[in-house]
């Protein structure tokens, strides 16, 4: 049997036999811009179900049905890690997203700083470029997307237990040390391009649960901060292992 | 002294009280643009004597030239590291470019492989890539920028004593072992979009300086597999110890 080329997130139950209905926005994607037609095989994940191949049963120029055979990949879930950044721009923001998809977080915290540069942030159009990522990438799940909330908010009510590294400049400079990575629940934290105000700054260097990581010597944009550090937690205590 | 707001490379040589000569596009850029005048301070490198801070002595609309005060850092070359890949789309090329740079690596090489998705490299351009994302981190180097290569080629003319990274995608499937990254000489060398071809991994594997890098489980674009390789070679043997 011949790998489906389109890999689709639906937010149906999938399961063998269970039928599931694409919408007007999948169909024509399937069936107009992919050309696919009944008796075709796609992949279907809806993020708790695994990965399932399903044949076309209806393609229609609005709708269609697709009905599951066989599960493909079994569900796995992320490991515990939240990304917490400041939007940026546009373009940045959206790589910020698909990259963290890829490289694999349970949650996307958008958080409002004194020095943010973008307060554009709208769930469902983030969340559309997650699951986006998703189907590119074979990740069985799509992280969970939240509002903007003020950084100041997220410290107040941290969970206990959880660590929350955070890329201190200063460590580029060699004037504090890092910390090392450890195992369990754990959030990464990046600043706007201004970097974080001299407030924001002593607060989180005076919590407990903030862990200094280390970037190198260099100054990394948002999103290249973002990504180095989930690169580093990954194969050190992550699902790279 | 207030530390300058403007950070520029120039091919020119640096020192105590030498004068440098500021083009059109650096004119351009700090007089009109910036509106700097004369009397303003901005910081220059050339990629081999250090960052130096200069005072405009004259401020023209298509020239100007600035004197070298003082250095205010050292000169610090990019550990020995190459990144290979192939041209992708534009974007994500210039994103390559650009991620390379801020993570640190001391040479560019694009190499052409059987499912390239572009052929367009034009160094020139990519050169000013490198250069503006040098500015931008405060690197005091600029990478090395190479003409598009055959991947045969390079391969066929491998320098003795350098180890090749490869991300072997069928590691993520678990059904080969990923080698450990070691200190010494080395080189990255990412996939297009579409994956090597059976005849590049087959070459691949038997080669005695090729060693696997494991990249996590899911699959990613080769923009994203280039920087995650660039921050674990960086922060195991780089300069981000």
């Amino acid at each position: 049997m011949e790998k489906p080329k389109v890999r689709l997130y639906v937010d149906q139950p999938l399961g063998a036999g269970q039928a599931v209905a694409l919408g007007p926005e999948a169909a024509n994607y399937l069936f107009n811009v992919m050309r696919l037609a009944r008796g075709a095989h796609v992949a279907l994940f809806n993020g708790r179900d695994g990965e399932w191949q399903a044949e076309v049963v209806e393609a229609g120029k609005r709708q269609g049905i697709a009905v599951c055979q066989t599960e493909t990949a079994p569900q796995v879930m992320p490991p515990d890690l939240w990304l917490m950044f400041t939007p940026v721009k546009k373009d940045r923001t959206a790589f910020i997203v698909e990259k963290a998809v890829e490289l694999g977080v349970a949650r996307l915290m958008p958080v409002a700083t004194r020095h943010m540069n973008s307060e554009r942030w709208r769930v469902d159009k983030q969340t559309a470029h997650a699951v986006e990522a998703a189907e590119q990438c074979g990740a069985t799940f799509v992280p969970k997307v939240d509002d903007l909330q003020p950084l100041d908010r997220v410290l107040s009510q941290w969970p206990e237990g959880r660590a929350l590294y955070w890329a201190d400049e200063t460590l580029a400079k060699g004037s504090s040390t890092p910390a090392a990575v450890i195992a369990g629940p754990a959030a990464i934290l990046i600043g706007p391009e201004g970097g974080f105000s001299e407030e924001e700054k002593t607060r989180l260097r005076a919590l407990p649960f903030v862990r200094p990581l280390a970037l190198g010597p260099r100054i990394l944009r948002a999103e290249t901060a973002a990504l180095a550090a989930l690169v580093l937690w990954q194969s050190t205590v992550g699902d790279w292992q």
